[in-house]
């Protein structure tokens, strides 16, 4: 077994305590990775307070993960010792089933989660608020030369989860594209729908970072508490990116899309939503939803961000700020992502 | 004006009256239509008794018509005397906007419904429980010499509303198609469904009808009131057309659908539905609604009946049914759509 530091909260309200945890010894196709940064992702905060069900503490959140190949195992031949690696929201799939075989890993049903899930070998993992992690190769992807650890860190979850959608319903020249929400998802969407060529417009509650919206590559910014605003859209969008996880007023919102349009849901709140079918119908709208990417597309994003110099917006702290930053995310008072300096953990 | 008899409400819970009603001298696009076979949809229940909003009384339904043309204005190109022609659910639109444009009128935001709506004259439309009808010739749509005209009345609307879901959404070879209910919509959605490829599987409340489900063209036939059926079924379906114009409980049918998977709703319930969006991310999973179709398909929709040899399942009725019509169609009880034959208005 090997031996990580790692950050945990030990009950649904727990605060973070340093821990030690084990990584598996590596097997042939493994790579052990020496984490160097952790994004922090509200579904770390959904998921360590039981929200979207029960969980086992410890449990050490953490899917935004970048660092450095420190060992592979035997049979590793993506990977060698010192390559600047990430690891996101999943760490093994079955391999076997139609998603899979589509390089679509995310949607197999055996899909196996960074943190709080049950792996092949019977053991619950953990995530990457730790020094280190064993993630089989397949599920390890390759950081480019020029994108730093620290802001490549937030691109495995918060970067694939708004490019994956905007790709996969055509966000390009010639399409309207509205963002709900600029928070840590929201300004990755804008950056991505602008650099893909959309017309990029973001809908927030109020106009405090309009400013900002607009820096980032939107092209219009307007304030959902506005009515004005739902007046002023109606039918506007192709394609509507909502990165809230918060219940919205969803008949609103599909009023904004134009003929054919698509509601996209990648925030998830737990409660159900409600809508009238006549809000999809008169227009052949559709609500969907979708989750993260798989990981030819997560290497394929971070090439992406490579090519047109695209990079979150951070805010570094130490192990020791986890709990605060927490608060801070749920006042949505981040802009646009917390990432944990891992070296802060090291000399403990 | 030109006169038509016709039969219509004169309030949300009246009965049917026989009246008169006029119709607007002919244009030189219009086309005079004298009526034989109208169709009777649920929605014209939901129209004349205000459910889907208030209307102007005496109201005259219909919107599945079909006839032959008895005379035509002095520009008409498209038909002569003599012509079998329908009428679905619209009459008019914009010609211009983008969906115009696309030939969708159906989503044109100035499209002049059939009946209950006010045309470019300024005049309240009334429809097709009636003997004659004046259209421009641009929403007149051919009937093929081999669909008699009886059954070709239904095709307007049941006919093309669920064609055309099933051609967007490509329902063929390989695809696994659910219709949700065996009613009007239904029934024609199987038949579609059969001709075009899928693998069809009707989903109704009991199993009542399922020797009739098969006869139709259905390879699978499930009850939804069993558990089972949704446990077994989970998964399985590229797409869903929900023809119940109730509520139903969304979350339990978005289950049923595989990876990209969509539930189309062209029932259109006034109660708004609840759904949770994980019934959604997880899978990438949408829902949608469509609304009959434009009328170039209408048109491709009529040739490729003619094609195959569909047509809808009818028991027709005289003028002075449809009252009674229109109780068994609020109590499902229909095999599988009522056809006035209007020869029973003309002599009165």
């Amino acid at each position: 077994m090997i031996t990580a530091k790692a950050r945990a909260v030990f009950s649904p309200e727990g605060s973070f305590q340093p821990t030690v945890i084990e990584r598996r010894d590596l097997q042939p196709h493994d790579v052990l990775i020496e984490i160097q940064y952790a994004g922090i992702c509200h579904s770390d905060i959904h998921t360590a307070r039981g929200e979207w069900g029960p969980v086992q503490y410890p449990l050490v959140p953490g899917h935004e993960i970048a660092g450095v190949v420190a060992q592979v195992g035997s049979a590793v031949t993506k990977f060698s010792v010192g390559d600047r690696v990430g690891v996101g929201c999943m760490v093994d799939s079955c391999r076997e089933c139609e998603p899979c075989r589509r390089g679509e890993e995310q949607y197999c049903a055996d899909m196996v989660g960074t943190y709080a899930a049950i792996d092949k070998y019977g053991q619950y993992t953990q995530g990457g608020y730790s020094t280190h992690i064993v993630v089989h190769e397949d599920f390890v992807l390759r950081i480019p030369d020029s994108i730093t650890l620290d802001v490549a860190a937030p691109l495995l979850c918060a970067g694939i989860t708004t490019y994956s959608p905007l790709r996969h319903w055509q966000a390009g020249p010639g399409k309207k594209v509205a963002v709900v929400g600029l928070g840590g998802l929201g300004h990755m969407a804008v950056k991505f729908a602008r650099a893909m060529g959309a017309e990029v417009t973001v809908l927030s509650q109020t106009l405090k970072k309009k400013e900002d919206g607009l820096r980032l590559g939107a092209d219009h910014y307007y304030a959902t508490s506005d009515p004005e605003t739902f007046m002023k859209l109606a039918g506007y969008f192709d394609l509507i990116i909502n990165t809230v996880s918060a219940p919205i007023q969803l008949d609103d919102y599909l009023s904004l899309l134009a003929l054919d349009g698509t509601l996209v849901n990648v925030g998830a709140p737990a409660e159900s939503l409600s809508l009238n079918v006549f809000s999809l119908i008169p227009q052949r709208r559709s609500f969907a939803g979708s989750m993260i990417g798989g990981i030819r597309e997560t290497q394929e994003m971070l090439e992406f961000c490579a090519e047109h110099g695209i990079a979150p917006e951070i805010e570094v702290i130490s192990a020791d700020e986890i709990d605060q930053a927490w608060e801070r995310v749920l006042a949505s008072d981040v802009r646009y992502r917390f990432v944990i300096d891992i070296h802060t953990m090291k000399n403990e």
